[in-house]
């Protein structure tokens, strides 16, 4: 009986509700995660981005993880441009395997939005100055090609600082030319895309990572790293902290005058002589 | 100029509309994809299952190609019941790796939609007579473990006729003897579930096929068929067609009256005489 | 000037020859060395092959690599009749994937030699008692499909005993079925073939091993062992000794008389009294 | 001047000793882990490795865990007896590929140790009642042979019951029908050893775990669970209270009284009717 | 009765014909396929392949399967000389593992054909300029090494202008200082080869990719290109017009005056735009 | 009778000693192997090391496998300095999975033999000019992690000259910057190590081979060759004369004035010729 009551309350609990018609063709695909959350994720400022652009990617990995983050990289893919390290706000985008029902769903949507029908395309007219264009492609190469050089001129232009695919691109050659605009992908291939855009900012996968739209993402050809917009502050301070120890530490290294076991994790005494050179003007 | 007014028209067009504050806890995840689609998808009938249940595999896989559905089959899963044939109604589910904001978030919906947080859970509450769990988890072992032998129990005693995870489960032996429950997955490990469910019946990703809600599955441990409801019929009678004339092939291969050439596939007189038996009563 | 006499010679020596314009609708496509190795070729009888049906794997590759030839097998692929071994002559076949001038130049050469475009049903009609398929389609799954249950059946019922392929099949269970034809694997789908049978009864390859036509083929799903015909008395002679030794090795382990090193290998002293025994009769 | 201290410190501590000469010839290969460890280490009982005989996989995973072993098991060996439970006492092993001086050291040492040179051979001979042969090969196929049938038998006969092998085996054929005697390996291939034993009973690699010589062994074809002898008790007592509840929460579904989600974990209300239900005599 | 005249017919095209005796020693190895197409294949000029040397690869692409060549992409080999794009004529070289049949066969063809008996030092010797080595070695590394510098150099002084080896290949570090002269492949091992060339410029597999003699070769890092000679004006002429029409879409895209989605793809009134400006002198 | 007094024996060869309890804390951990080869074992010199960096990896690569050691190399692995050659003499590492007993075993033994618990560290503090760590850590990405930049400097400063990591390593960005201290890897990841050290100085697996301690390493990112440092003499005898035979063939190829045949290789008159040549001053 009590069970009875359970599951009819169950039912009015989650009734389906009847959505408002227009909302299918909003610009941000609707998520209940992100309306849950978007009211906790104050964006990442410039100067954060900076100061990731610079820091070494174990110093900012462990600081995210010592913020309960564990699970917040990705390591694997090819960038176009190893060197360079990308930094950016995250705008994500779901691709799935093409069929000809969700084809024909994917262009009414498009002609209710108002915007382009290959989300490519749409990334070159939508995205924002500090994107970087997530996508998830199932992982897979050749059949996860995201886009070729001109869709990603065309993303550059609109502001946009790379982007990190969980599948492929074409256009190698051309891309590797294209500085200040690195693209980390699985792999590589000639072909055209085989599969369609069907989600705008929603959480998606990057292998064994969620990327929720807006994250903050710092990458090289090491690894992808993701993290939530309003961690950012207290990410900076411990990477700064965790930093000057580090060089505290290879400069300690350097001089030979203390055991390394002394220095690679400090000695307690060691420690309490770097803090205290760290508190003085 | 133009361009700037096809700029205004594509933000009046995707303007972000207000939605409806219940909506976050509808049963099924809102999607805009099912919202186009809906109208068009009228349910697969128990007799179409059962005939799905019976014919071969290739010949469901040929009546599926036919109609334009070129990408609806997915191999290389292991199935616990080797012999059994699995056939229903798709309820899909997406899981996504977890981290601490997307955990909190799940809670709200939960809370909020009066449903259990585990999906594991959740589906052996929720799962309709006939219904076939599939199970996005990116593909992965022995990370993307789905549910153990209690979960299905209760799944399966709540009408569900089995499982297809593009991840994976535990308990593998004692699933092995749920006569009647196959599930099929990427592989078997004794760890608990490290990611978390977080979209209930939307368009999700098995391997290089889209599985929408709702769509017929047909699964052995050679592939898994998936197509849209509305098509079965179309499918039934293509596959009773295809299964016929198979069978009068084999028939005259076992007769070695004629060249296997006129007989697979057959030549034009042979197709005659079939085409004018089967107009017999 | 010697250098330039050579090229000379060289040019002599390999000058392009008319070949006979019928040559190219030969049965067997027309091989150098087979041409080279032909007459070294007695064919295997059916008393070697029973003898090979139900020895030991290991024992006839032990007998084929005392002869030379230490390559000679290839593990990894799968049966759908694990429990039955299959043994046989191999009929070779070489796929190559499509391209509309090779198809072209294939559907001529059907027509010039009579025989029909598809080389699975060809199988079905040119097998001969005794024959094993051993199919080279470059080892892919899905896209190394060489038949269904159909052409099995052709050529189940033209003598074949079943077929060996560096590639895939469809129709899983309906194979799984077929009593006394066993197909080994690198994998299953239900889609059909997008390759193209080029050559008849040449040198292939399976994996690490060369095929040749006529070869002896012994496979279950541990291995497939193959090894030219005119050895198969000297690989018989060899079987049955190593198969006697290892009885006798095996007996005198369960009767745990002697240390377990002095029976395997057997013991001077063991050996000594084994080959005493064997001479009486 | 206190490093070169702490360099002299630690000179004094690290020097190299004299060891034993006849230390090298001992039976187990001496093992600073299990001089440290050995008094630690109370076997494992008959009657607990009967219990973990027929328990769920999961239910010892889940207990060995709950103890801070959250790293105890390896999946993705196949199985020759895919029915049988596998569980045993560890007795290790070490191979490493062949070189001349490794060969020739390894024949010095089983000269001055009275063993015999092949440690299959070696493991047939010397092997325990209950014990099982868990060999590090590296992982490979199908450079990873650790034996046939012979020395499985000679094994067998000695007590041994079974082999966990990362690594692979020949004679599969032979060993499928060698009941009370699984063996668990990576793969399978006919080819003899191309590897040597080096160490004997000392800490290895199973994939991603660490197994010491006399760990508790238990294993299926969905993996391999391996834990420390002395917790073997209170594994077994957690062990039952797991299936206990498990059963209870089996019955409870399929009495259908309940929602799921109160059984499945037990709310606090059932929880507290299950452990009054556990005190009563 | 239709039945026997039916077979008695194909014995009758299908009869084995007696070979010219010194067609074994033909320069290239006799292949009906080639036979069929010879007088089809106008060879590729110089000045295509400068073309194809300077174009985006996606754009040959294009063109090709424009053709109806949608199959002629191989992608995921390594370049010794990554920025170097390759562009030649295929020269196909068919390897397979070695047995003792084998190699004598071959032994006795190179002896009457008058050619060394490797196939790495034949290329050396044959290769004319313009020439790419195309060599089929089965896809694996380490076991199919196909030459070394030496070789190489061979090849590069008789015109060679590159290799693609589905295989692999030893001296990297010697071959990464060979300009003008890309070597692609699976992979590098130091290793010398274990598998014997057997087939001179017949069809060979590249992956999934069937590679004729005399086909157009076009290469670098992302992926290797291939296609009939006769192509290649038409494939010139589309290359040219792709590259135009790219190259004004770029433009359009840096001129920021569209929208993204009207310039790529073209509008039909930018195309117009387009045809008209392209038609002015 | 006789197969008891052989137990017996074997029981009094292989009885235990008692090992002297400070042997455990030794700097090397024990191993009977390296007891047994200790006095072979003649060190390797600066010159001979001098002379491995600059000749080709293959010829050294044919004068070690010519010396009996055929299985010495291993290949596959990437480098953070692609351009450096590695030459130097091996410290090997044996890392395993963690458990609690074995970190509590290992922690006892850093006491007793007073060098700090993490092998990375402790490698910083104990490597030799000259050496070149080779870590054992079982193959795995991301869970083989050695170490990061710091510990590498470390080891940099104490005189290593490289790393071999069968495993993986942190701080990629920073590794690629120091100079003279090339690293080789299975993979790169951000995360800390999972494993940890239990062996120092013992013989450990480099995926296919074994490495001694004191082996010579000689690596790029073509491959690693290892060998026995007594051989380093012959081995160096032996490069000098393949690299002077092949700069002569060199030298042939290029001047055009034989076949390429007879060149390579040396025809007996050219191999004459060559060896009167070396015998003048």
């Amino acid at each position: 009986m009590k069970y009875a009551i359970g599951i009819l309350a169950a039912a009015l609990c989650a009734a389906q509700v009847t959505p408002d018609a227009r909302l299918r063709a909003s610009r941000d695909t609707y998520s209940p995660v992100m309306e849950v959350l978007r009211s906790k994720r104050a964006p990442v400022t410039e100067a954060q981005l900076e100061l990731f652009k610079a820091a070494p990617l174990e110093a900012i990995w462990g600081a995210v993880q010592g913020l309960g983050y564990t699970n917040c990289h990705y390591s694997g893919l090819k960038s176009t441009r190893p060197t360079e390290r990308l930094v950016g706000r995250a705008l994500t985008i779901r691709y799935l395997p093409r069929r000809p029902d969700l084809d024909e769903a994917m262009a009414t949507l498009a002609k209710e939005g108002g915007w382009p029908r290959g989300y490519n395309v749409r990334a070159a007219e939508d995205a924002k100055p500090g994107d970087v264009l997530v996508v998830d492609l199932g992982g897979g190469v050749p059949d996860g090609i995201f886009f070729g050089d001109i869709s990603a001129l065309g993303a550059k232009l609109a502001g946009a600082r790379g982007a990190v695919l969980y599948g492929s691109t074409r256009d190698l050659i051309e891309l590797r030319e294209m500085a200040g605009f690195p693209v980390l992908a699985v792999g590589f291939d000639p072909r055209p895309a085989t599969q369609i855009g069907v989600d705008w900012n929603v959480p998606i996968r990057l292998g064994g990572v969620t990327v929720l739209p807006g994250d903050v993402v710092v990458a090289d050809d090491e690894a992808v790293l993701v993290f939530p917009p309003q961690l950012a502050g207290q990410v900076a301070t411990r990477v700064t902290r965790i930093v000057d120890q580090e060089n505290y530490e290879r400069e300690l290294v350097r001089q030979k005058q203390h055991r390394f076991r002394d220095v690679y994790p400090l000695s307690p005494e060691l420690r309490k002589k770097y803090e205290a050179g760290r508190k003085q003007p």
